[in-house]
């Protein structure tokens, strides 16, 4: 794979699942990416050399995913001003919550881009990266544009077969 | 003022004291910005043209503070791919939970970048779209280096003094 | 299908489980409606476009389902001044408080009529609308007031069918 | 005043202040109503009577506000089918969450339109009480037409204060 | 089955595994007790007759069950000075917030002894009704005592066994 | 003051304003009580003696008060098969919300009668106590009855000068 | 066994499987402890008994889990000047709220050295145990040290074995 | 000032007031401590060089407090294996919860002994180290059992005057 625009960082293996939609959706938009594993806790020495690695390799975004106590986004928006979008993920009986507020309610001047709840939130954090990257590349804005031509014509064909059933 | 690169909207005049800090660090970063009132709501129509316009213009990220249901960021994020920051604001006695639940849990496909509640929030999303206006922008990312620098000197400097006081 | 009185529509196709009961008490009650799949975001304008077409059709009252941070029935609220009625849908961990507050915390001026969560939701939406479509209609009134008949009598009958088994 | 059509029912005394926009609304818009205080526990009877004599009289949409475990609208959604709007009220330092639950999670077949907490609330109810009267009145429905244009109105002029202040 | 001392209230026929375990006790204490199913909205007469007809008959203590928005408790005490005991039942995505909220947060006058959620509510419920009664009955008072040693000795019966699966 | 028949256990000093409307209530209605402070933390084994001299002496029924974690009402209840009232007091920025859950979600064998938070419980642990004690107590009975009867009076006198205000 | 260092305490047989990964750290690490069912109410006089005697044989800490209102920690912080760490469990529909706020918020002077719900917060009371035991234990400080190692080693081999199949 | 046993780390220099009771506590109970700021994002560094420089120097517990998304407790935790106490507290409008989620809920590994919110919790923070402390040191696991005496002493102090108000 080329030179990674977009890194992936999620905190634990378990969270693959969750997290792969946004790697699936970088693929699909053609962004070079670099997908791992790493913990704000369990390896923050590690975390913090990748953020300098991918950053000193041109990685123009991070897209950070953990649960419970989610503070590896803060963590890597606390190393980079390169924009850092965080993913909270249900790790817990609390229903994510807790992942939400420990992601959003940063300090001022280190921001992290919040995005919704687990799979919705993977999707955009990817949406997000691209649309971030977009404003240098015309050809993926390109790509944008058509998706959301995709999505809205999906809704369409999707109501017709509602429709069909109801009448 | 000249070209603008990032817009602030608010969806009422009753939120500009906890927006104004946005602009107050826009204005510091030196980037140029449009700030109006618009609602999800009331002014739809103008929303939807203010972010025509602003797109043609060049505006490269919008900032959107709204409190209550807040639909004001994901309307501007369904008009265009350029991206969008969203402020919960505290509105009423739920504590902004509603702002905030309204504006990071959107749908795939229509990210809205979540940050913080209120003033902190309103500080984090002129950072943020600094961050992202400073991937196209050398002397903007030098000088957002140099403001993490003063953040760090300034929780040096307050601790000298309340260890003094301690002592 | 004759003019519809009523208009369901639901943000996605994943809704339509949830919604059907609302459908199937408008069938019950021999109401006319439109239902159809239009998203906040996805399909905004398909939505405006909707709304106007199905007010100059005649229909007067419109009943809006959907998940986390749920626009549907605020953008249907800001385009027509016919009642609109938000059925708020668990489409996330967070148990559904987040597409209750996006639904019910709406600004001065444009109210949406919300229901309880989910199924019990859609039933209600689907009450509200008769209730509200009785006022011109003193047959469907008639209806209304046997199906409460009907309720009661139902309780009255389980709960022999209780008292016998505790005897 | 004219028989009215609408009725504003609050719980107790103290929740005049937040329930005062309401009438305001009514009263601007020129729609007849009757306001009292009557409570689903203290008063449950005074309750009933009022909605029969009311319903009798022509009353075709009610308004109930009430905080903490607001029942108000639910005994009176349960004698009426007329369309019945709960303004939940923060009475209690929950934040008018128990307010908001007890008044939307309404069991099937009797539903309350609720919408937002407190004086918005209040403001909503007014304008969906409104909304229902409407639909058979035109003239009715043109002063919320004209009431929009002027929320717009009032939305732009406001952004030009804004905007000269930041120019 | 004897005069009834207790009745048990529950808002639908779906709430009997929930509220099950309640009429269990009161069975193996010896109470008599009458069971029904009865709805605050959907059969309101039918509840208050309840009410007049069980106090006339000598119950002194009333138990209700409901989900939701739930106002048995407090319609049952707005029509009896006799104690009155709540038992929130969790029938919506909201983790019974909703149901207990509108059970225990009851304005001045008009108290619901408010228990815990579900089952473990139920146990409590009829075990509050006991202590109640047992004001009164000194032969239940004793049977309360003896059951609270069997639960001691239930724990450490059940602690023995832990200890020698970890000794 | 003769033998009390009630008594209200705050956990701190500070409690007292908002418990102090449970004694003024009990001492409206003539029962006599015993008020103190004890804590289930600072001063566990004097809230033993406390209660085990209170049920010798022939007190009926316990009403405890307490904020965060509010453990006082559940170490009563664990003490005693005499009826225990909790109420819940707002203590931290939580809204009260873990006092009411700490003393509503007692385990099975050992309920606490969860009353509202802060004063409208205070009203109501008395107002629940004395609907116990008057179980067996016609004249108190008769109290009770009559102060319902002045509540209405006061809505019924409070909405008649709504009422003319608005006319 | 020998002397235990540590306590483990659940507050019923039901709390085995959650409570279980702390008592195989614990054991993992070479740290003797005793593990117990007891309850803050059913069993109240062993539970103090429990705490006086182990802290008689020289037991350092103590780990107690416990459900909804979860008062177990709390009462051994009230009989024990040694930490006492608590471990709030899921055992209701709020989702562990009701134990992590019953846990947490103890008053001043009788803290609960609070973790995570369920097991996560099991495994963590045992590592806090442990961190506690080893600032007077070299050797198991090293134990420590040794087990971050292999956290994080597990972390990098996870990650490989990721970034192959993304690769 | 001796080397320190204790430290007491705040985020801002904002929460000076909110954790002075802890430095009161520490100091009151002779126990040698540092105070200082230093936060999580904005001096990361300077956190990892001071959590390395007091742990050689004989630091023996952390005490951290940070509100909103507080990750210093945990990116101590994640530096050392000396115990590390969490303060949350309250710098949002979300009441606190979004500082005590951030900080209780560690992942397995890296616990924080979180206690309760604002002051109440600075307090116990410093009993908690206290206790901790005492393991090794019978002469402050005195002072600690006094101070308990005086706590009760003082609650029965209170309780006189107020039982005096009452009779």
């Amino acid at each position: 794979m080329s030179t990674p625009l977009a890194a992936i960082f999620m905190g634990s293996a378990s969270d693959e699942e969750a997290v792969a939609p946004a790697a699936q959706i970088l693929q699909d938009l053609g962004i070079p990416f670099k997908i791992t594993i790493t913990s704000a806790h369990r390896t923050a020495a590690r975390t913090e050399k990748l953020v300098d690695e991918l950053e000193r390799q041109g990685c123009r975004v991070f897209i950070c995913a953990a649960g419970m106590a989610a503070h590896l986004a803060g963590a890597v928006a606390a190393r980079t001003i390169r924009p850092v979008i965080g993913i909270p993920l249900t790790a817990s009986p609390l229903g994510g919550m807790d992942a939400l507020l420990s992601t959003v309610q940063m300090p001022p001047g280190y921001p992290v881009a919040t995005v919704a709840l687990d799979k919705a939130g993977a999707r955009n954090a990817a949406w997000l990266a691209a649309q971030i990257l977009a404003l240098e590349d015309p050809a993926l804005a390109q790509r944008l544009q058509e998706a959301r031509l995709m999505n809205a014509a999906a809704v369409e064909q999707a109501s017709e077969e509602l429709e069909r059933k109801f009448a």
